[in-house]
């Protein structure tokens, strides 16, 4: 069983949690990207993504969660990326973001504690701190990292979200079956 | 001898599997690139190769092993990246991967225990269980890692065809011929 | 408190340099990007820039340090991210840096140990033997490593410039604070 | 003296060849550059460099040794690199290394000896062996690892040409010299 592999690596705190999330909502620097931004000489910019992120959030919609992203920056990259993944919502420029995931929360008619939430730096701690499941990537600030429930293997673009697609998947009981 | 630098890392049961091989088949997205997607402001997208996997793919064929990619993405620059490296096919937006398996050994003349194959995820599962050598690279999900005859040092993108290669020609005794 | 996460892994003589802080300069290549060059085929250039590090300098210039680049070489894409993040100046295609860094000091009406300044290589190491506290990537060459205050844990563009940043706010009592 | 701190990394016998070398000949993929090629769906090509080896081989050229590439493949952003670092040649799409070594030696009037060499694959191991001090990057494939007099502590693009030209600036005394 794929599941096993998976929580062996979590303690049952973690696990507990897990199983009870209902939806994925992440930051998209440093969290679906690695942080960087590409400018060329010309005003272009570039962002990278990683595949194995995109899988898993393929198999987290065929389970019923819901999934998205929540940046503070504005890029069509990103679009591109949600779109192609079929994000249930792309908020790109947003400032306040705990407002927001209240506002996600009542329109989506799940409580808080049923969101994992992953995010890297200090304008998400307000969300990390009032969600149900908060992580953040290996390659966050110390301060960020003593502040959430998992600090992933990988970093941001690099296996973070992958590893809580595979954790929540697993968790519920659903891995094993989903790739049936 | 080259030949004995690189089988000195591989255990005998490995070395007897490898060098029955006549094919090295393999996904391509996290495989023969690092499993990233770049994309720009204008819907440009780039994926990055290794040329130290080029020039090992030049070998194998030359030593006249079968060669090519099947992938569940589509990209022209896979295409490129094919075509420059002279694969003898590259099979790409395919759902079902262990079927074109079982048609590329019928249509070669090949059993399928005479086929490698490296793959990094869920949707290569199928094809890792059904090959004569199966390998991912290090920094595959653990579930994979645990499923597969070899773990290569390198990441996808990173060495891990090259390391493949390097591991056939010298079990069939050809890496220090192909060189004259 | 954050602030001690941060000052928790600096020496004393350090935390007092970084107190009377009241400007950080930087380098560009191999500091506010990981040093790399890429070109493509029709002579279009870019470079890597990160997240984190925009972060910390919004909070420093809000903080009412002064910030700012100096750079040997020249670049379109660095001129953007320096407008993009409200830089107080950035001097481009610089020899003599010293000189800059004396010319600056005294436009500023502030004295040179009053400077933060990050670098990288050779032609950084008269301003770090003249700022007031000098800082260099972990991964610059061996003789500026052993020539200045601190060694960042992560190499430029990849941490390098943040981790100053939060080691000035908080050397300054500001970090906790600026976050309200 | 920085002289010191570079040569304490290396053996005597090392410093010795390294004190005979008149001109820094490399490859080009996995030396000047980390290997990777980068294709973007319009037949784009774009290739990765590092401003610290750009830096040395200034130096180099200040002391009047002779620099240049020799690649296998061929790219108009190699040759714009070699443009804006005056390389004295940059020779593309070589296949056999070791006849343009010989010929270079006798045009610029210096032994084989006198010339050190940077390489990391397969297609470079007859000059890696016929040259005054071979080297090869830390990614190097296994056999080439153990067919060079050093081995660098960073990559290809990384470091590795940077690590190389410092030592031979130490070795002849040139280090401290060159800054002044």
């Amino acid at each position: 069983m794929m599941m096993k592999d998976v929580l062996n690596q979590y303690p049952r705190s973690v696990i507990k949690k897990a199983a009870q999330i209902q939806a994925l909502f992440f930051d998209v620097d440093g969290v679906l990207t690695n942080g960087h931004i590409h400018y060329d000489e010309h005003g272009n910019e570039w962002k990278q993504f990683d595949v194995k992120d995109g899988l898993i959030i393929g198999y987290l919609k065929k389970a019923k969660l819901i999934v998205g992203a929540i940046s503070s920056r504005e890029s069509a990259a990103v679009s591109k990326r949600a779109a192609e993944l079929k994000f249930d919502f792309c908020h790109q420029g947003i400032v306040d973001k705990l407002t927001v995931l209240e506002k996600l929360a009542e329109f989506h008619h799940i409580k808080k504690k049923q969101i994992a939430y992953i995010g890297d730096d200090l304008n998400d701690l307000g969300v990390l701190r009032n969600c149900g499941l908060s992580v953040c990537p290996a390659d966050a600030p110390v301060y960020i990292r003593k502040r959430v429930d998992i600090v992933t293997a990988g970093g941001g673009g690099s296996g973070a979200v992958r590893e809580v697609g595979d954790l929540i998947l697993a968790a519920k009981g659903l891995l094993d079956e989903v790739l049936e």
